[in-house]
């Protein structure tokens, strides 16, 4: 069954220790909020870096990953030139120290010959 | 609505620039028949990094983007530990500059009070 064709903006964020839960948790909701203003994001999610549980130590010191999905790159752009983006990052920036940002098309491979 | 939960393991990768695409495209394959052999592995998608597209260069010099998804963080810890994962895992790095794992479990903000 073919999937339909999305492009995900992935970020990683590595936040700030003097951040307090107060201050990210209005940084993650108004991340959230950006889906029911901006026509072009479908989708936004986001967790904790879990790579402890795994004993995994290949994180880079980033805590936090944040997914948001598009139609296509256009609506990445859209995205990223909004203004309520603009204020957004602002916020987000403030408790962050270090910030990865990846964009692309997740794609199957299909096995069959 | 609730969404099922489940754990997402990401890995970046800045692949070296003298791999071959026979090479890549082996490991990329490689990567998605693990899903026909580790139950606790779901899915697979990957892709190259389009931040170029939008402009964007905090992608840290990755180039590709591997997703895999499990029901749980148990789930990554079956899939680490398969025999099989260890031998892509050897071809994957064969190929492979550097390397970014992080896992998360993908949550969405409930906005209704």
């Amino acid at each position: 069954m073919a999937e339909a064709k999305r492009e995900v903006s992935l970020v990683l964020a590595k936040l700030k220790e003097e951040a307090t839960p107060e201050k990210i948790e209005e940084a993650i909701t108004e991340y959230a909020k950006l889906v029911n203003v901006i026509p072009a994001m479908n989708s936004f999610h986001w967790g904790k870096d879990d790579s402890a549980k795994v004993n995994l130590h290949l994180h880079e010191g980033y805590t936090h990953i944040f997914e948001s999905s598009f139609d296509n790159i256009e609506g990445v752009k859209e995205y990223e030139d909004h203004p309520d983006h603009a204020v957004f990052e602002k916020l987000l920036l403030s408790c962050t120290e270090k910030l990865l940002v990846i964009t692309y098309q997740p794609t199957i491979v299909n096995l069959q010959k």
